[in-house]
């Protein structure tokens, strides 16, 4: 009974083991933490299309739930780019930017998006996100850091533009040039430059300088906030929200208020597709992350316990003014290295963006959206990397064609079509493969029992008998595919009068295969030939038992394929 | 050159072969045959909706372009029963019945049916049927069946009823039952009495009299001709129409006409889907018919062409005032029984339909619908096989699930919806099933070099040393899978030092898998312990070795498990 509890509520084992020291580094990773989701998270509000605050309000209940429920002891949950675009291409179907119908719209979505993650985990469903393929994910992510990072020009050009394709938002943006605000502009670039700068050189110049490494480290993940600092303090000095610049303006000083999302039932209607596709892309990212921390100190996720942590994570969301969250890489990995131990971490970062919300929020209504864009630009260019395209190039045709058509098509039709089609596209390659499955005729390695390919190596074969060797499970792709192989192949040649089919890595055979398997028996003793089988697995043969083949079968069934030559080439001899 | 064109068209290559014999063979089976076509095309054509003369125009120049691009020498091609019923659903969702646009929308169907049948036949897509799979097909063609009938049963009452669905179909029968016409009643169902007998008891009974076999089939085939002369005249010398009884009236005597298909976008949009579903069923119908028949005399199909002689068969059926018809069953058998030895049969028989377009139309102007109907209904009633559902269940539950929703689905929602649903079922149950492959632990059997499932045998295993075997190809919906067991596996037990994938069964290493493996062999190279391969697939290894797995990989490729063994539990002997 507590077993159990401590299964599905993890906090109850980790909780009762809970120490100074373990306190002491949890603290530590959360300040680091809470500095850098600041900006983020209302960098990824901007990005969702929601008023910066619902950022705020989403990383904090949240994290509290995931605390609770999760099993990861690293990961920590919020806002993150790829799943605020599909918020945006979401709710942007159902709602305009800007008014009440969004915000509860995304709110809806938080909620249906938690209870499919939390229907998934309790019916241990965990396993359908493998069919998203890592080529498919890794298009997906490359194509949607593009077209992330191409909507946030707006911002730092400061024009009016929209759309979710890359055409769309690349026609909006040149129909819009002639409306560019210089000053945005210098604060975009200027901001944009800044960060990467950061990002890339800031860490070796500082320990070049003699600073301790942690140090150097922190100093790097407090570059947004200082580009935030600067530029507000910029707006404010020099009244620049005067000549155009556009701010973040009033944010409530508040905790995330208790939030109601819709019941409509047109509304769940149009967001259910949506919402099954963020979940399923969030618990992607989220249990990659999870596992590959989680891995470094041989700890184990449980991938349908972190459904129901997520699950609770996106309910809270969506009750607390936020949108759909997930696991984030960036900030996971960031808490992980400043030593977070257990989930009380992620409960610390909640306390501490719980007093920025309460507190701080004045501070920013200088804030330049220009340089939240720039803090979106800089994060999610890291993400796109098409060294995919040429990796999967060199390995497999087929692999390739679907990393280029989730990205083609991700970036032409938007997120949800590009998905969609990727996982589509993965499945049909799939299935045409086995279609049309490896098939090698075999013959005896001379001085072993070993069978191998006539067309790769010296054996001895029997022109009265002819061994295929199936590479692949009997199934309905491919049922037909194997009779017309056979027949064709018999038709042929004339001496044949017996079919060995070697079944060492049949691993299945369906109903249709069974029927195919029958009617090429029938159709072979038509002819006069006779059907053996051999190396059959036990499970197949299992299920072969409870039918009539095995008894009609005109050959043998044969525990091995040297068994079958024995036999098969001796009685050939014994007849000559 | 020559031996090109004799490929593409096989009329080049039986044609200058025949003889006198085959001329007397074929013109005998084409009487037959005309014999059972006559009342058998009027029927289809009401049961598609259409006309009468619709399905004589059907049989005729169908039946020629396929004798001269088909590769079936029995194949009789024309109206069928299903194909009919998925050309009125389809045509009944874009037009209503008895107007012009029904008539055109039909041609347009045949043209589209033929234009895609051509089109998989030259880029050799002819494996694309091989996904409806048998299970799907077999519940299709039942719920075929008993739609076909249940929609026949308003023309043996005589109310007027609509529907493609049965709960639409009974429901209108039932708001109709007020309307009954007692003598349509009687007509329909001493109709479909006889023929019913004329089926079952009247060869056997003719054989008993005396009467020599062949004669007695010829009778039999007869019988539906026998209904319609006898009803017809029923209604001419009693005015039965007078009455109420629903009649055919007057057919135009012509030649099949020449005809335009629509060239209207949205038309042609409308009826795409239902065109391919059309041109898959009816290749799959007769692709299985004709092997069938081809098997029996040691001849052969080839199914790309066979979609070519198809494709011109509906492109003729869409210009000449017919709709979508592909190779029956009944009336290929009956055409093989009675002797036909070269497609010219077919063309015989397409001159015998033709005089009977020309000169027996006006007989039939007081044929009733309801005796139509009474054929229909028993040539399909031997459709109906609920057999496939017991056999499927025995077999394997998932074929069971296939052919369970594509009955109640057909039944339920329509033809279109049932196959469909079917596919897409039959597909997701397969990859359900390979995303939970079947792992065994195996160890050594003493004494020899096999290795089998430490569950089922009594077999030598290392502490140190886990061997497991996977039986199935390694790719996206299983690549988790893989990586969680095994680490939840050396999780558990902490003496494993080595970890060995028998990779016998594996046809497959997608991309996605491959860097599971990189993954796995990370994680576990994290826990200090070793990743090692056994009997790797040459095409496997081949592109494992364009990728920098194998230099990464902790562990070694063994060429056998026994090997790996060996080597393994050795170096632990020695470090102990």
């Amino acid at each position: 009974m507590i077993e159990t509890l401590r299964k599905y509520v993890p906090i109850l084992d980790w909780g009762r083991r809970y120490n100074r020291d373990a306190l002491q580094n949890d603290l530590m990773a959360a300040v680091i933490v809470t500095i850098m989701l600041i900006p983020q998270s209302l960098a990824y509000a901007m990005l969702a299309g929601l008023p910066p605050e619902a950022g705020l309000y989403a990383s904090i209940l949240p994290i509290i739930l995931y605390a609770i429920f999760g099993t990861s002891r690293a990961l920590a949950v919020g806002p993150v780019a790829v799943v605020s675009l599909m918020t945006a291409a979401a709710v942007g179907q159902v709602a305009e930017v800007g008014t009440m119908g969004y915000a509860v719209a995304a709110l809806t979505l938080a909620v249906m998006s938690g209870a499919i993650l939390l229907a998934m985990g309790i019916l241990k469903l965990g396993f359908l996100a493998n069919f998203l393929s890592h080529p498919v994910i890794a298009g997906f992510i490359t194509a949607s850091g593009i077209l992330i990072a191409a909507s946030q020009l707006k911002h730092i050009l400061g024009v009016s533009a929209s759309g979710h394709t890359l055409p769309e938002i690349v026609g909006s943006l040149i129909a819009h040039l002639g409306e560019i605000n210089p000053i945005t502009l210098v604060i975009g670039i200027v901001s944009t430059g800044f960060l990467f700068w950061v990002r890339k050189g800031l860490k070796p110049l500082l320990i070049a300088k003699g600073l301790r490494p942690k140090l150097a480290e922190i100093a790097q993940k407090a570059g947004p906030v200082a580009a935030v600092v600067v530029t507000t303090l910029a707006v404010w000095l020099f009244g620049l929200w005067g000549h155009g610049v556009s701010i973040v303006g009033a944010v409530p000083q508040s905790l995330p208020p208790l939030t109601m999302p819709s019941a409509n039932f047109d509304l769940l209607t149009a967001l259910f597709v949506p919402a099954l596709l963020i979940s399923v892309i969030g618990f992607v990212e989220s249990i990659s992350v999870a596992q590959t921390l989680a891995a470094k100190k041989r700890q184990r996720i449980d991938p349908n316990q972190e459904l129901i942590g997520l699950g609770a994570a996106n309910l809270g969301a969506g009750f607390t003014g936020g949108y759909p969250v997930t696991g984030g890489f960036a900030r996971s990995v960031v808490n992980y290295d400043a030593g977070a131990e257990t989930p009380a971490a992620g409960a610390f970062t909640a306390v501490g963006l719980a007093i920025a919300a309460l507190a701080l929020t004045p501070l920013i209504y200088f804030l330049p959206t220009a340089t939240l864009a720039a803090t979106i630009i800089v994060a999610v260019l890291s993400l796109v990397d098409f060294s995919i395209l040429k990796t999967s190039w060199g390995y497999s045709k087929a692999d390739f064609a679907a990393v280029a058509a989730t990205i083609l098509l991700t970036l032409g039709f938007g997120v949800e079509t590009g998905v969609s089609a990727g996982v589509i596209l993965s499945i049909l390659l799939h299935l045409y493969k086995t279609s049309k499955p490896h098939v090698a005729e075999v013959g005896l390695v001379p001085g072993t029992q070993h069978f191998r390919n006539i067309h790769r190596h010296a054996v001895e074969t029997d022109p009265a008998v002819l061994t295929i060797r199936i590479d692949e499970s009997l199934y309905f792709p491919n049922a037909r595919f194997l009779e017309d192989y056979v027949l064709d192949r018999v038709g042929k040649d004339g001496p044949i009068r017996h079919v060995v089919l070697m079944c060492s890595a049949v691993n299945v055979i369906d109903f249709s295969a069974l029927e195919a398997l029958e009617a090429l028996n029938h159709r072979l003793k038509d002819m006069g030939v006779s059907l053996h089988l051999s190396e059959v697995k036990g499970p197949v043969t299992d299920r072969l038992k409870k039918t009539h083949f095995l008894d009609e079968l005109s050959g043998r069934v044969f525990l091995s394929q040297y068994d079958a030559w024995i036999a098969l080439s001796a009685a050939q001899e014994k007849a000559e």
